[in-house]
């Protein structure tokens, strides 16, 4: 904070100081090789701008680690995890030295990556590189946002930085690049990044494979661009009140490190990257910085002081901003409510009021087109659901109409114009996601997902509640082709833990579906839309569209409820189902229809529930869904069959797709006979 | 070609270069217009450095579109399809005006975004954006390895240069950041793109979200930038002349064009993206460039004469280098012949005999050393046998031993040092494949396919025949913890069409799987390797490793040879079932073990050789897979049982996550034993 001392040349300090680094440095060579596994070397270069970033800028207080208005810190370069465990430990975050101690051990709060939710002061969860960069735009964006709807005459309650550390990785990841592009165009001022320039990777020196002037690069892409030495604590902390004090751009801090700092043989060496230094050297180390040879996990009592009164320091900021918001709140009580309530996630009371309804009918309405509506009747009632497209909008249907766009000059928009970044997309809804203050929502084609699964790995990972709009979502993007057109795309979203995929029938489904998506929950929600007009279905001979909820549900009953057949299927497809039933039913089988938008969420209903839509008894059964076949067995069971597509499709009108593939009426007819036979004669 | 005129002033001369680009533009409208569906903005504004590229620079001859040293081009932008294809069209590739008319038609040659292998001149297949920009750098990364090997004194032999059309999406994409630096690092001059510099996305002005100095990032990045005129042919041809001169940088023009060129009412809107004209605004665009409002695909006698002079030209330039290739063969029988080998695909004779053999032994080799090994033997036998690894090639064990760096000045290397640039080397290792002349592969960690699964789509979609090894397979990557835990990877990869996914269970496996992914095939495989020490399995029982090709095999029968046990699995949990099998049968259970590292290999196998491995009325099997079990059912049917992990990992040392998560013999017994108690209790 302003108010704490910048680093200066007094011997006395700079001596306290060293210990305190040397204390950082030791203690993540104690754990590495404790651990017998970890990444010594970048913490070990990076302690001294980490220290002073933490001692002197940092605004944070270990005993309120929730604090609205506290900087964040992203180290975004996840495998110095031991770097940021011992600032957490010596800052006084609830981690104490036998965690230290039990580094990258099962059920430690030191697991070889930073994870969120599982350490406290662990802002977000980081590892795989560039993820943390575009993170911290995320939370940076947040941050303008919140103060732009927050902060008023006289009271600022938002006012925060957000802090990180990149190593090469993040450099050379292209998510970071997208993130960049967009930080600069929207001018995000209170963020800061330190590049730690250490020029080693895993595989030997940077040279290998870069050579790109990255300064220039962020000044192209309309950064404040610093070079220092990074090992020099005066010039650390000259260059962060510079990028303090440049609140239009922000800024990139490129510190020259050398990795291993201190080590005299592995320093500057890519073996210092990802292993321990091994004993000896941890002790000629030691030797080498003026340690005691033979401490370990050492924390010298002069240490411990000055961060006992830093806490003290950073207690009385914490207790100076609750007055501040207590005034805030004085002066306006209704929207220091809504500060409360935006920042613990709540939604307001009559959040699904305005949600609009379909009446069943053949006239067609696309669920992109749906969600569009719900989206419109969403965002009048939550006026912190933000979100956007990775220029897709127009096509995805999720502008906010009258919304209004972020934009540099305008953090109270509403629309995120992501530009083509799917990638940075996902990394920024991450960030805006922890931070908190907002419900997020990001859209592109189903196909394009896979340009930001990582992101949403680590959203599911981290629980983190994002919303992904994915429209067109099968061949019948159409002429397009194959390129545009998703296959595998349903299969490979399921696969992954924690994400909750959403493929709805109809508009009813996919107003139940966004319904979902917003309700209180842990984890990210896809909804997985058509492109192409869609009937409304008639609910009236089974369940209603709130069944959504428990992944599929009896669409419709079969004369007698006691079905021989079932058919089940998702989305677009469903409609060909029913079409199909009338005339299986015409001709005098009794057929169910089940819609199925959701696997997870079925294979999570209760068994009884499970049973009552899918019962064992019935092994004729048919799932017709466009996309890969693979895991419906799971589904129709060893009898049944599956009618997808394991191929890539073609270039053509949908309805031409639609005859090409045999998505057709007729189709699913053809094998409800056959397996109806297959049945008999079994 | 330099012989070429360049662009003049000559007034008659421009006149007919504009009525050619006139029937680019109006062949465009016209084919959109028809389809009612397609992107005639682009093209419009592309046409004209496009026309200029094509009849005074580029190196082809559409009479022979394999020419092994024609100049390649991209088109990045590849929703601008009908560009290309008006282009190809006039050339006089076989690419026939009905097939313009049937633009985005079933089964027509001219499909939404152009398919590589689909159409002739077709150089790779584009539309997911970024992708194109790194096939290219991909392509003249190739062009400058085979000229290090082939070209001699007095033998230029290869030869040419790559271009290539970026749009706004091109630039915001971070695959395309990642191939630009590392082309930048390389110096690829030969590389040379257009970036259609339009300031129009789907979504409206690229003000939205892009305001970087585009030209100042790609000098970071240490290219060639220029800034012209797109409209200007004589600029155009400048421009183009002076990338070419610079020989050690990649080349950048920025070509200031406005969308839908010539259009009263659409030209600079996002109107005209991705939408046709509307036929009104097709008269007033005809009547405004001095085009006959009632003419549709009409193209000029002049412009069809000026291309027939053109394709003579191109007839002898290939002639020229068919002389020199045959002076070239009388001078080097083998070198030549080798060249073509190279070009055609071909492996040498002997290329799988100096493969390793691993005797059984429970003396522990993990797969990716396993496969360092194999690696080692190919590269020995196969000199085109290239690769990389983002940044993990001491991890992944994919190091070419002695077989040196590719870098800035020794283009001979054959080790891909590719950066933490996963997306890149997937775009890239396309673009080396589709260029021809070399075996490639990429690796990284399985869970970061992630990061370059569009390219792995689109190298599935193209067939092309691209190896990678991912390595580090499982949980038991252990401290990393789960960030770096693959959970959901195997299931993605084996919902992809067209993709191979081979997960060894030993080392004799991963020699069997290197086999397979480098014999003749289409499509990409992808080996999938464990970082753990894995025991070399007895064979003795049953098959030999051979039958790795089938995708499934009987790796250790039940006695008397009738089971009444199946168990299956792959990779490294294999062993376990071994373990499993030896207790079982010494409790007199008659159980089959069943190494299965692929399914889509068994899937293709015959069915009766699918039944001798899975008979039908072994109904009782357990499948054990340190992953997702989502679609292990299709294999276990419905009385069976999966074994696997559905959730995050966590940060442990293997062995502790082993027992965590239970993948052990006993687990399997315990697994084993209820399947069995459940067939004799059904």
């Amino acid at each position: 904070m302003a108010t704490q001392p910048a680093i200066t040349r007094d011997p006395e300090e700079e001596r306290l100081d060293r210990l305190a680094i040397n204390t950082i440095k030791t203690l993540v060579m104690d754990a590495v090789e404790q651990a017998q596994s970890g990444h010594p070397g970048m913490p070990m270069g990076a302690a001294e701008y980490a220290y002073v970033l933490f001692t002197r800028f940092l605004k944070h207080d270990p005993a309120h680690p929730g604090w609205a208005d506290r900087d964040r810190f992203v180290l975004s370069a996840g495998h110095g995890s031991m770097l940021l465990y011992a600032l957490l430990h010596l800052s006084g975050y609830d981690l104490s030295r036998d965690e230290l101690k039990r580094f990258r051990q099962l059920g430690s709060r030191t697991p070889g990556h930073p994870e969120y939710g599982h350490t406290p002061g662990v802002e977000v969860t980081t590892g795989p590189l560039g993820q943390g960069f575009a993170n911290g735009v995320g939370m940076a964006l947040a941050e303008r946002k919140l103060a732009a709807r927050f902060n008023a005459e006289g009271h600022t309650i938002i006012d925060h930085f957000v802090y990180g550390i990149l190593s090469d990785g993040d450099i050379m990841e292209g998510v970071a690049a997208e993130a960049a592009s967009l930080a600069g165009h929207l001018g995000l001022g209170r963020l800061i990044y330190f590049y730690d320039d250490n020029r080693i990777t895993i595989d030997g020196p940077t040279e290998l494979c870069l050579s790109e002037d990255a300064g220039k690069r962020f000044e192209a892409y309309g950064w404040h661009v610093q070079r220092i030495d990074g090992h020099d604590l005066l010039a650390i902390a000259q260059a962060i009140e510079a990028a303090r004090a440049e609140i239009d751009r922000p800024s990139l801090i490129i510190a020259r490190t050398h990795i291993a700092h201190g080590s005299p043989n592995k320093q500057d060496t890519a073996a210092a990257h990802g292993a321990p230094l091994g004993a000896k050297e941890v002790v000629l180390t030691k030797i080498n910085i003026g340690w005691p040879e033979d401490a370990h996990f050492m924390v010298p009592d002069l240490v411990t002081r000055l961060f006992d009164e830093l806490r003290q320091e950073w207690g009385i900021a914490y207790a100076e901003w609750c007055d501040r918001f207590a005034t805030y709140g004085a002066a306006d009580e209704a929207r220091a409510a809504e500060f409360s309530r935006w920042h613990a996630g709540e939604l307001p009371a009559e959040w699904a009021a305005d949600l609009p309804s379909f009446a069943p009918g053949d006239k067609g309405v696309a669920t992109r087109i749906a969600s569009h509506q719900t989206l419109q009747a969403l965002a009048r009632c939550i006026p912190n659901l933000i979100g956007g497209s990775a220029d897709l909008a127009s096509s995805n249907k999720t502008l906010i109409e009258g919304g209004g766009s972020v934009a540099r000059g305008n953090m109270s928009g509403r629309n995120i114009h992501f530009g083509v970044r799917e990638h940075a997309m996902g990394g920024i809804l991450n960030g805006l996601a922890v931070h908190g203050g907002f419900h997020v929502f990001g859209s592109t084609f189903l196909v394009f997902s896979d340009y930001m699964r990582p992101s949403i790995r680590l959203a599911a990972l981290m629980g983190l509640r994002v919303a992904y709009v994915f429209t067109h979502d099968s061949i019948f993007v159409g002429e397009d082709g194959p390129t545009h057109q998703p296959i595998e795309h349903l299969a490979s979203l399921r696969a992954m833990p924690d994400l909750t995929v959403l493929r709805p029938a109809d508009a009813a489904e996919t107003v139940a579906a966004w319904r979902f998506a917003l309700e209180p929950r842990r984890g990210p929600v896809a909804l997985i839309l058509s492109r192409q007009d869609l009937p409304v279905l008639d609910r009236a001979r089974a369940a209603g569209d709130g069944a959504l909820a428990r992944g599929a549900y009896v669409l419709r009953e079969a004369h007698g409820g006691a079905p021989e057949l079932i058919l089940m299927g998702s989305g677009s497809e469903v409609h060909l189902l029913v079409g199909a039933a009338a005339a299986l039913e015409s001709s005098g089988v009794a057929v169910r229809v089940v819609s199925f938008p959701s696997w997870e969420l079925f294979a999570a209903a209760p068994p009884e529930y499970r049973e009552s839509v899918l019962p064992a008894a019935v092994t004729a059964r048919v799932a017709v869904e466009a996309g890969t076949r693979l895991g419906w067995e799971r589904w129709v069971g060893g009898r049944g069959v599956i009618h997808g597509i394991d191929h890539f499709g073609a270039s053509a009108p949908a309805a031409a797709l639609a005859d090409q593939f045999a998505f057709t009426v007729e189709r699913v007819l053809a094998l409800a006979r056959e397996v109806l036979e297959g049945e008999v004669s079994s």
